[in-house]
């Protein structure tokens, strides 16, 4: 049997101060440093010993990685960080304070933009500073693969392709494997081993901070699924 | 112009203790954690900006590289953990005191096995626990890999190909490359790009917490070094 572990990083700066984030690298705030601290009791609670760990390249998700696993004495483990399973890209909404936006747009636009599976937020131009373009961690990529922003269906087209391309052939080799990633990337991989809809996949809720742990066979299918905080 | 930046892990708790240590995961004390900050402070204020990063699979490497590349904001760049950027197996000493040891053996033949090139001290048997093929991160190599002890040649014999085969690939590909490891792995990546005899490298000092920058031509020759703290 396999284990595959989701977790999602704990809260960031930027969720304190309740503004949208998305690719803008906000770190953990201490509260969010506590919950990746405790993410890591509750895998060794369990047993879980990861053997390979995947991460997007955002901090808080790395460093989520980082600190579970150094509960666990496991930094030794090969860590792949890859901007596919960055979180969404929130467009020109990236940074704007949340409740600004709504009073500006109105609630049902935000609430559409996101919570919707394919409607993205309004695009930052390439020659916005927040465009990943001007980033250097995606240097070594064509700019026309770098989103101005992306609704959660434009984030499963990247995290689906690199779960396959990726994460299930490193799934075959080792028996527990780790993904610190975000929402809606950890939404998207979600939706692809629980077979949901899209529709449904937009009401799911992944918590901060609680592994998910989902048991798989040895043909990376689904056999039971079960969160080591919540239990359920 | 390549540089690759050395960077030898601070203080541990059995430097602390004064014992022995080799391949035993013994982390950072609040001195060597302290250490590998201003070593990233070091590298922050010559606008060194490391694109990869290299580490032994111990965790005092890895915490130095995390720590140094977190006060750079490149938590980032691509992290590869390989066992043969290992400290020296310590083979029987490891975990000995070293004073202990002295009077047991003398301090004419401890000498000869901390600073001669190629006398190891006495191996460990495969069933003792210190051995590593009871440790869990080397369960993918073949046991005959693994050594029950090492002197400086035999730690060369294993950094050097390591460097031929992943180090110097990743250094064409990159401008800045940083090797978080550890006092005798450094000397045998600094005996090979200083080109150095079998007698000089055991005279060679690496400091603690402090960069030491190579400038190398396309070719990957040396064309000069200096370190950050101490600039020499």
């Amino acid at each position: 049997m396999k284990r595959l572990i989701l977790l999602r990083h704990g809260q960031s700066t930027w969720n304190l101060e309740n503004r949208f984030t998305g690719w803008h690298d906000v770190d953990l705030s201490e509260r969010g440093r506590q919950e990746a601290t405790e993410a890591g009791r509750l895998m060794e609670n369990a047993d879980l010993a990861p053997e390979a760990v995947f991460s997007s390249v955002l901090t808080r998700a790395i460093r989520t990685a980082f600190m579970s696993l150094d509960v666990l004495d496991r930094l030794w483990i090969p860590m792949t960080k890859d901007w596919r399973l960055n979180e969404r890209h929130y467009g020109a909404l990236t940074g704007l304070d949340k409740a600004e936006t709504a009073e500006q747009y109105g609630d049902e636009q935000v609430h559409v933009w996101r919570r919707s599976f394919a409607t993205p937020p309004p695009p930052l131009d390439a020659d916005d500073p927040r465009h990943p373009v001007h980033d250097p961690r995606y240097a070594h990529l064509p700019a026309a693969t770098l989103p101005g922003t992306e609704s959660l269906k434009d984030t499963l087209a990247r995290v689906l392709p690199f779960y396959e391309s990726d994460i299930a052939p490193a799934l075959k080799r080792v028996d527990t494997l780790l993904i610190a990633a975000h929402g809606n990337s950890l939404r998207a991989l979600v939706k692809h081993l629980e077979g949901l809809s899209d529709e449904a996949i937009t009401g799911v809720e992944i918590a901060t901070g609680d592994p998910l742990v989902y048991a798989l066979d040895d043909h990376l299918a689904v056999t039971s699924k079960h969160s080591l905080r919540d239990g359920q």
